[in-house]
């Protein structure tokens, strides 16, 4: 399969809780990560966006956790970007233990792009 | 309108991100914090059911972010439970600022127990 | 004892890692957030100041630990402020369990204020 | 210079606060994660070790700000560890900006095995 963007990471032990696995939490941190290091492929940088009071924020998210992962496991995670409108944007994107491929977390996120009045606006064009 | 359960918070500074608003993986924080001090009040302790190798885990996630909290602000989350069937359960789970009830976050989170081989088992009867 | 202000909190079992204690950084945010509510009642907001450019950073932390808290722990925060010089400030920092007043950790924090080219600048006058 | 452990790591979004530099709590979270990752070239590991009910913990903690990281930074952190006696060790830590070698955090942490019943006990034995 194809993928819009793909990243590697490893679990950290400060990220597990109590029951030895990944927070429920910590894959929206994850999955925002991937989709910050997709948009700077794409010459689109959250943070100088913020500092221009151009918020990158999502709508909506949508996630189901099919498997835990635990410390020490190295997984990727696979970004494919859609716009929806132009004020609206998608990403499908899937968390993969690294180790045999095994499907970790499917999720949906929806976002938008909102000018300094908190309005939504036209930003972002991925080809 | 009534609820099962109700906790007010404070947005703590480190919460918050460059947009100067909550980050969307803190609001995860927020709602397993309800839920579990809702777990509390029903006699079901996560972390004791941990030590004994039941893990309450979320299986699905959906979140609709309709305002951001920022630095500062008060809110409460109005938490509701259902049971869907012997081994799953869900949360209807909103979010509003304190100061003037305004909508911020609508969530379902849906969960089940798992026994220490992984299997859901039937654990939780919400009367 | 007398202290220049006080906060109480309680546990949240996502700070809790896989010892089942709070992690070691989580402090940090405590004291933290201690720190920032006790300079709002000195008519002092990090986030506002952050906004003029005008950031409070911390130049030295030192933290014994002395006994863990865990899921569920309540416990106080006592907070006392000294100027060290025009452009440095100190805060000696307790956490006490609330249950017993058992002493959690003992810190000092160094801080001081940088304008938006990276220099200390006098700012904080705390009577 | 030599180092008994290097790792290198790269700032990530949601570790930044509102004044754009990542947070100070959170160089705490990426000196724990050098030293467990040192631990593992040890075959110590911290999440098994946690299984047996042997802790280890910090017991004290040095920090020194130097310069903060921001949005996007990569930067490498130095590990030296030395036993300080039988039951007690300690890292010296520091954190450098990879693009040039500017030096951002020193750190000392002092660390300690706990046995079940929270006595100190002799584990660590890094040659």
């Amino acid at each position: 399969m194809k993928y819009d963007y793909k990243i590697e990471l490893k679990v950290r032990d400060y990220e597990c809780d109590v029951q030895g696995i990944v927070n429920n939490a910590v894959y929206m941190n994850y999955l925002e990560h991937a989709r910050h290091e997709f948009f700077l492929t794409q010459g689109i940088d959250f943070v100088e966006l913020a500092k221009q009071n151009i918020n990158l924020v999502v709508v909506r998210a949508e996630l189901d956790y099919k498997f835990p992962l635990k410390s020490g496991d190295k997984f990727w995670i696979a970004v494919n970007f859609e716009n929806l409108s132009p004020i609206r944007f998608a990403f499908n994107q899937d968390i993969y233990r690294t180790e045999d491929d095994k499907l970790i977390l499917k999720a949906k996120i929806i976002g938008t792009s909102l000018n300094e009045k908190g309005k939504p606006i036209s930003l972002i064009h991925v080809s």
